[in-house]
């Protein structure tokens, strides 16, 4: 196992390299693409795929283009929630968004091309495993867990909930789908899709999922929280937003005593499903910085 | 080998159904992907995959889960071309485009999730081929078939390159980037992806990719021609627009009698890369409808 920052630096090595050539008269939609995946980022969702990949003893330099077109994803729905008729965002990680960037046309379309992008690239993986069936088996079985999460009846279905139910009463069970679909399910798409290729028994895939899906519900709330607490400087966005817009979070539905128990409850849960595991250090240590994060 | 329409109706009678289930608190979005699906179209995307398997004697059940794919992908690529900040048409088919049933929001993420449902439907098909390693890397290779010609190197390249070049010097290299890209591409990757998953010979593809690219590109000259000399109602959107945002196309960087004669070449040289196939009667009358499309 490796450090959070040793695995990090293996994608931001690698992260544009997998994009594909997009041809002399569309070099603005690679620039555009690019712009956003290179302005930083925590990486939380690649890392924690080559550290599952790696904790079941599986190979993280085959993981890494999956590790790489979670982030594509990830980065998508940023630019897209960005845009004046999603979030209406000027700034992510302290630099103007892609849209303020490129323009509207430019940002639908760099969001689109990152999805495809992880789609093309996760499905590409497979084409050189011909003779080793189990190994193909394995590949077919992560890219879809990676594309089941991220869509309709996953993070977009999350999006969705978070976007159209502004303005209205909120309830815990709408804030809780919103925490599972719009965050945690592509938290738990990489760990999953991790322990995949590395074909790891199913009773480690189950507990990992049960870690997962707790860190991802815990990384939401945290995110939630620091909309109200959190410095503008250190989150490079601006804050305050979910207020303004009458969204619905944790925070203003259970109020913010409750979800610091609940964070912290969330947290613990993910740890203990996990930590007869050999390398459970390095998961339990994930956690512990996701609780007290102030960015 | 079935007819057009009896291939179409195949693909009408199931294409909804594989759409992913978007829970409780997103039936809006799930809503929004039906409409567009739903308001009709030629499917000749999903046609062509259906046909192509079916004349190298594949399994066109087996095939139909990836021809609704290549639908969703042409259905979210109209939706996010009609959005304000790219065409703006208010109109689809005949009936208001999806953001003007919906909103912005709303037709953004729908986008979003017809192009993630078609990554989604084509990774699943594999999962139970597990005992069949052949048919699991033909799937393999349909399923990154499609999602390459679709994105960043092709139909996502293609859009790039006629959006971000309005107002500019058109050339004859420019107008034929932009046809193979955003036309030729999606009906390119049907056609290879349906004799894929019939394991054709790789001499019968690579003809049929012939076919395939000049009947796009056709299709795409004959779609410019009837903007000039189409009939509204039948097209069902507004026509002309090519000329009021000063985009280039063939007609306007050729000229109406040359578009005519390229479409006539076109359509030629597609035919004759498959006639000798004992299936191409099928492929030939298809040529030549759309050389006389009125729609």
């Amino acid at each position: 196992m490796l450090s959070f920052n040793d695995y990090k630096n293996l994608v931001d090595e690698r992260l544009l390299d997998f994009l594909p050539d997009t041809g002399n008269y569309a070099n603005v939609l690679k620039e555009s693409m690019e712009y956003s995946l290179g302005i930083g980022g925590k990486r939380l969702r690649p890392v924690l795929l080559l550290a599952s990949c790696d904790a079941a003893g599986g190979d993280a330099d085959r993981a890494l283009p999956y590790a790489c077109a979670v982030e594509y994803i990830h980065t998508y729905s940023l630019i897209h929630d960005d845009l004046p008729a999603m979030d209406d965002d000027d700034m992510r990680r302290g630099k103007p968004s892609n849209h303020k960037v490129y323009g509207e046309a430019m940002a639908i379309l760099a969001g689109d091309g990152l999805l495809n992008s992880a789609a093309e690239l996760i499905t590409a993986q497979a084409l050189d495993l011909r003779e080793d069936a189990d190994a193909l088996y394995a590949h077919s079985r992560a890219a879809h867990e990676i594309l089941r999460r991220s869509g309709a009846s996953g993070m977009i279905a999350g999006q969705t909930a978070d976007v159209m139910n502004e303005d209205k009463e909120a309830s815990a069970d709408l804030v809780r789908f919103i925490e599972e679909h719009k965050t945690a399910d592509l938290i738990t798409a990489p760990v999953r899709a991790g322990l995949m290729l590395a074909q790891a028994d199913e009773s480690m895939i189950d507990d990992f999922t049960t870690y997962a899906k707790n860190l991802g519900i815990a990384f939401q709330i945290a995110d939630d929280i620091l909309d109200y607490e959190g410095n503008e400087e250190l989150m490079g966005k601006t804050l305050g937003k979910d207020l303004e817009q009458d969204k619905c979070n944790y925070v203003s539905v259970h109020g913010m005593q409750d979800a610091k128990a609940e964070l912290h409850r969330l947290s613990s849960e993910a740890k203990d499903a996990i930590r007869k595991y050999d390398n459970s250090d390095f998961f339990i240590e994930l956690a512990d910085m996701l609780e007290s994060r102030n960015n």
